[in-house]
């Protein structure tokens, strides 16, 4: 036992502890090994000065979690069973960074109203009653369902009771809990836009989908091409198309609304930058269009920020009730406290206010990218202006879209190549998000990105 | 079965949801006391002139819900748990509350430190970057893997680094998540304890596994019946396991970890109740056994409160990985600020402070109540007092426990039949929580409750 170091820090307290995790280490790092006989407790107190309770205490301890055997007639030696640590690798936590990092699609986050926010926060702290935070309506708060479905009827135009509504962890756990209820019996063959985010094609393929990649042209979906497959449902972004900016004309939703009826099929609309239109008033949802056939996802990831984490589905009664039934087999239902927090920042107004002060800031730093655009890249056709905080650039013939994506996020804009989003090869395109592009950094942007791209261009 | 009315719409449709909706509020009015068997499906089925799939779902739905128990070969009944809420506060929340609603296992939620929380939240509002409000790791805040890391290394002994915690919305999507995982390329037989939580087990077999109950002794699992079956991994709650309150002996441990090593099986460990050991330090975890053969799980829900859903899961790396990469494709992570909160609570000790005083208000409401049973009904004998919020009554020859619960529920103490929780009958017996239960207040309860079973008793 010549090596069995016990350091003490005697004015700590709980010295039995201090024993024991001395132990501990020394046997998950091999200096104990198995089978090694510890010294009797008398021993080891004398040797460490401290009575020999505080031994037996430590021992018994680590018997109790298994690190050490203590059998009559036998003493106490370290178990057979601790295998030393598998190998970590080096460096920890900045390996996961590049995974979810800027998206063209994220809202400038140095604007979030987070004194605004933290007001919901300690009225929501000061006010809820204890039994509100203990296990929940997987579904949500009843609060938040009705201030929602106040709010996606008032702006929105939907067709919506709190009853239809389930409070989700955003779009992305909105769509995977649709989908495994759809596709509960069997998986379902969704059509879905071509191009689309290539980001959500494994989450929905996971939920049960196998994808039927229908094209978008400038009216949205193109429905005619959607008759000509089989699909079980679509999944669409009517308000503001992913990544091509269209907005979806009245003739294709009458054209998608027939589609869904007439073979008992159901639409997923994803209520996609629908806050942000700036030219009119938004569209009102498919869903107010046809409530019993769409089920509706949004969420506050572009209005307040993706970190909340906080979205709904909106459905007909019997499927809000199953989404809300898988939810319970699955997480048991979103944090409380952010929920009766939204649910006041929506009562109080504070959201519409967000909102407003939003839009205006977009609109600006939209028109200053557009202007810029037309003004040092004339060859760079912009469609998708109308809504949204991305707007998507049609390239020069022979510009490499992956260089001009690389080169844009190089100055700071995200940006994203066309190619990855769509199942066939096509003129080179990228989108760009403009929520983080200062209006007064426009004009110095789009020249960098000219600057780099010299050459590239045929003309 | 001959006052059961169901009144259905068929033009309203979501027939099998007004089915439930009936059954539960006969069940919530006491039309339909517990214990009451329902016809089987086909009659009711018959008797509405709906498809038996309807009815099927119905019953589905509300054993889902804790309305209805089944149990193969003795059909369908009404579960005890679902005795009208003893009292509930005034004001919008009450309607939610039957649904996972009072649980044994809820710790008392007037003492929610709300003021040091919100102090947490207000930090962090002041202090984070505003990329942090992005869409993030889905594995969670690097600085929140941080701080738990080095929790559980102190606190529970666990072997962690950062990079083996993945943040999860509680306990529950813990372990779907790992199921998820290990499932992916076929179902898992599971071995779970035996009696065991039965509101766990729609989850765990939606995730993926097959659930092989293995009976637990007075020392744990009883790992000579786990190695008589085929599992492929087992689920157990160490600390304190729920219903019992045994907590696992030494032997057992070491017994668990051959069973694991030799067949390269997993251990599956929810950290249940690890907080509140009573009479000595807390043992340590099992993971910190054998990381290379435990993932753990555990949450704040005891120890804070289940609303705020967080948790995590402890894994060998490449398994954390993979579990993280799950999240990912499901609902890219948990929201950020109660996560960044819930760092700075550790880092500052309010955690700690908090738990420490829990303890001590938990301790003598235990002592409470473990001393008015003692004095007034010496019949039941209680069992699991070591650590946890609940204890186990092994209840006189001949008391039905349903009504011990129901009256118990009455009385305003959160008590659940263990029928309910085993696979096979037995001895009758309740589980109690004390959580909620003030020591000035357990006498007075007890005395109620051996009011009530007075005539029931054969002594």
């Amino acid at each position: 036992m010549a090596d069995l170091h016990v350091a003490i820090n005697r004015e700590k307290g709980g010295i039995a502890g201090q024993v024991a995790a001395e132990l501990r280490e020394s046997i998950r790092h091999g200096r104990l090994a198995p089978g090694t006989r510890l010294p009797a407790s008398r021993d080891l107190a004398a040797d460490l000065q401290v009575s020999r309770g505080v031994v037996v205490e430590a021992y018994e301890q680590l018997v109790a979690e298994g690190f050490l055997v203590s059998r009559v007639g036998s003493g106490t030696q370290v178990a057979q069973v601790t295998a030393p640590r598998p190998h970590a690798p080096a460096g920890g936590v900045e390996q996961h960074a590049p995974y979810y990092g800027h998206r063209p699609t994220s809202p400038d986050l140095g604007l979030f109203p987070r004194e605004r926010w933290l007001a919901s926060v300690k009225h929501v702290l000061a006010t809820m009653p204890g039994d509100a935070l203990d296990y929940g309506d997987p579904g949500g708060v009843p609060e938040l369902r009705e201030e929602l479905a106040g709010y996606l009827r008032r702006v929105r135009a939907a067709d919506v009771r709190p009853e239809n509504v389930v409070i989700v962890g955003g779009v992305a756990q909105g769509l995977s809990l649709i989908l495994h209820v759809l596709a509960r019996h069997r998986r379902q063959l969704l059509a879905v836009e071509d191009p689309t985010s290539h980001r959500q094609t494994p989450l929905l393929r996971r939920a049960g989908a196998d994808l039927v990649p229908i094209p978008v042209d400038g009216q949205g979906m193109d429905v005619e091409r959607l008759r000509a497959q089989h699909a079980d449902a679509a999944l669409l972004t009517p308000a503001h198309q992913y990544p091509t900016g269209v907005v979806l004309s009245p003739a294709r939703r009458a054209a998608l609304m027939e589609w869904a009826r007439e073979g008992d099929r159901t639409i997923l609309e994803d209520d996609y930058d629908a806050e942000f239109r700036f030219d009119r008033d938004p569209v009102g949802c498919l869903q107010g269009l046809a409530p019993d056939r769409v089920i509706l996802s949004g969420s506050v990831s572009k209005a307040l920020a993706p970190g909340l984490r906080l979205g709904w589905v909106v459905a007909p009664a019997h499927l809000a009730e199953a989404v809300r039934r898988a939810r319970g087999e699955l997480d048991l239902g979103s944090p409380v406290i952010e929920q009766y927090a939204l649910a006041h920042f929506l009562r109080t107004g504070g959201y519409d206010k967000h909102l407003r002060r939003m839009r205006r800031e977009y609109r600006r730093r939209r028109d200053a990218l557009v202007g810029a655009l037309a003004e040092h890249l004339p060859g760079v056709r912009v469609r998708g202006i109308e809504a949204g905080l991305h707007v998507y650039l049609d390239l020069p013939e022979g510009w490499d879209e992956s260089r001009v994506a690389a080169a844009a996020l190089d100055l700071g804009l995200a940006a994203e190549p066309i190619g990855i989003m769509r199942s066939a090869a096509g003129p080179p395109a990228v989108v760009v998000g403009f929520a983080r592009l200062p209006a007064r950094r426009a004009a110095e942007a789009v020249q960098g990105l000219k600057v780099r791209m010299s050459g590239q261009s045929i003309d």
